[in-house]
């Protein structure tokens, strides 16, 4: 609506289906100008109907295993190839947990599924950014966002071991973004969202609890995914230029909330 | 440039020269269709020359001493009735030591000094946030934003007790942030901001050090006040709604940087 | 029990009666050999019975007002005579809301008892500082320590005005702890502790909602007086010497838990 | 000398030679009355002098993998039987990357290096904490310690992929602490030393410039080995039993100092 994002090419990870905050990223990136090719794992892209998203925002979808470096290289190249140019905006929207998927609690870890839960969510953040760091295929004052959650800072029991991935993505995005800064001038930021309904984030058990108690103790109550996917438009654009290497919290004010009135009132 | 802040009302604090955050902030706002009033103590208007600001605005001056109640409530009043309706956005950009002025190291403090400059610097903040509570005159999902630095969390030995004051101020920001978000929707962030070569930055001893070390640390190096002016404009636009108590670097990354490169090869 | 503190010399501000978490410290610290002397506002020593605890540990009572640098002026001098040198450890445990106190809501402060708070609760831990950094009264590896609570970063709505107190506090303790280290090789921080039903907690509106929350959030539950007494008993002993800037979280994990298991059922 | 672990069994993971932290710590619990069991990994038993400990110390020696969960059951296992009771203390001091062993940039990982850096520098950590959970291996009130570094914060450019673990372990240390202490009453914690002349510190490239520069702007310079067995030995006492899920910076004040005067002055 404001055409933030005209003449930028970016890349969007991890649009499954319509309450996905990547596919609403996509949405409110196309509306502000910029332009785009999805990509998700070839497994994933079969459980949802990114092709709707593609058509809708003129999109080509390319998939890829973000844990692959071979995929990752020849997305970034067809991606170069299709916009026109070197890469303004990523999003990174990737994450699954095996533990959580076949029930094992956190004190209870098989770790062979730590391993690939840690991969897809976490590694695959690192691979992304060195593909994209040794192919120089960023523009200076490009943009790179991950999304993550607040239990890498704080315990919430049911997130299990996907809190650990979060805590490892948020600093490979401080990592990196120290090389990629300096050298490129480009920024990497995590975005700290409030817990959301999508497809991921009801797979974790005891989501109904987890998302009502958020919702009591932020005083504006939780983000939702479009309020996501503009916050990320704003990361995208030249306004935030200077912002890099912040985990940013963008949840109705939940993470500096001790507790709320109404929470309080319920031990009284 | 992209009518971010189309029918938007404001004010704006603290802007003295053409070297201001608030200054630079004021005319971004202008040229995104934002509409505002200005406003100083009488004392730093004087110093400065905001009557040119005002006239490139097309934005009404104001004064009002923001640690008096009184001036508040008549400011308030009257950049409603000028502006034609509730408030949307607010710059809070207002700070002054008295021991810094006078050459007080922090170890040695004239307390009279220490409240004076915690009354101007800190306390004139919450006053601003109480009075448009009480008057209402906010409009729903508007946004206040006061400038802080990082001193509130580190220490800069010459920031002296502006330290503590940019503490108490980030602290107003969460507590009154929490009841102004719960109860009129409105969201209440400070932007935590690169040293920055205004008139009030020059006035801390060692200043030059001080901006050239932050500038070898951080990434993309130190943030300027039109890059402080463009985050602001994203921070009252409507792109980031549900971000509400935080405190948010504007720093080209030096606040996650334990030491760079450049610097640490001075130390081998 | 374990002459952690054998040979060394102390003052400790803010004994009330026996709920107090400095009446406890007190009567840990002369269990574990530390000698010292009591001091109170002569107002708060005429609502306690700090001559109780002053005959069982055999400590000298020096009435002081800790917001009259002369009064600490005095103090310093007579704790150093009567203890035969130079001070070795410092509790401050001093804070109080005169808004709290008269049932001002944080949105309706009354800004002359805004200043009385912040001078009782913040203020006077710079001046003791100051007034113990001019007398160059501590002996090196002395361990300074004043109590906080984590309304300083997050915000509980019943806490009002003593948020921004504590925060204000807690910044002293690392401005002033940078020159007190690097000049006088003495550390300075502030334990966050657990709600604890004192009288000073008990006087928070609310105050039973707020203690069973944490209670059931943090993993440990909340952490007694006691507990904290011997907390503080180990941060004044030899064995911490290198801590130093810190807020140091003393609350049965609360801090860094988002939600418990026990908390989100209820939510369910 | 305090006999402050008297009557405490314990397990102490990563002493290699008279330098490490682990090293120092098992000298100062064995000298506060502590008993445990010594283990390393076997290559890293061949390259330190971990016997010379063990008599000095009266400790037994078990070699075990850490990445190894049934190698750590034998460990508790045996351990319990050794030291004749359940377990009251641990120390993880374990950290390796295989890229920065090899040279590899952070920007040029291997992959396969990375998750063995993983595997071994965090994942371990939670084995560790699983395999006593499980066993029920820990006291009521027992407390574990893992060491970590501030990189898992900030950026250190040469720390390369040990901030990335660090984060994670950091994360694990509060995830699993959860559990343990709402279950069994078991503390969990990570110190975060300053830069140390390990072994391991020492194979950091830069570490010489790296170790300087943090001494410049800690006010109470470095903490050594020593100091951090002494905190350690704190951690494990009775005196800290509510301390829990934190993070502990152990590092003269280095984290919360924005600039020293020191360095502030190389710059102007």
């Amino acid at each position: 609506m404001y055409n933030l994002l005209k003449g930028k090419r970016g890349i969007i990870f991890g649009a499954l289906d319509e309450n996905s905050i990547a596919w609403k990223t996509a949405e409110r990136v196309h509306e502000e100008g910029g332009v785009f090719v999805l990509t998700n794992a070839p497994a994933a892209m079969r459980l949802g109907n990114i092709s709707d998203l593609a058509l809708k925002t003129g999109a080509q979808v390319i998939p890829a295993d973000a844990t692959s470096v071979t995929d990752l290289e020849k997305l970034i190249e067809q991606a170069m190839d299709i916009l026109g140019g070197k890469i303004d905006f990523v999003l990174h929207s990737i994450g699954m947990s095996v533990n959580v998927r076949k029930g094992n609690h956190y004190t209870n870890q098989n770790y062979d599924f730590t391993q690939k839960g840690w991969n897809v969510s976490a590694v695959s953040f690192h691979k992304v950014l060195q593909v994209l760091y040794k192919k120089d295929a960023m523009n200076e004052w490009g943009s790179i966002v991950a999304l993550s959650y607040m239990a890498a800072q704080r315990v919430f029991p049911d997130y299990n071991d996907m809190a650990d991935n979060k805590a490892f993505l948020e600093s490979v995005a401080r990592s990196f973004g120290y090389f990629f800064g300096r050298d490129k001038k480009v920024r990497v930021n995590t975005i700290s969202q409030s817990p959301t309904a999508t497809k991921a984030g009801q797979g974790v058990k005891g989501f109904n609890g987890f998302i009502a108690f958020a919702d009591k103790m932020a005083p504006l109550g939780n983000a939702s995914a479009l309020d996501c996917a503009n916050y990320t438009v704003s990361m995208f654009s030249d306004l935030t230029k200077m912002v890099t290497l912040q985990n940013l919290l963008h949840d109705g004010g939940f993470s500096n909330v001790g507790v709320s009135q109404e929470v309080m009132e319920m031990f009284e």
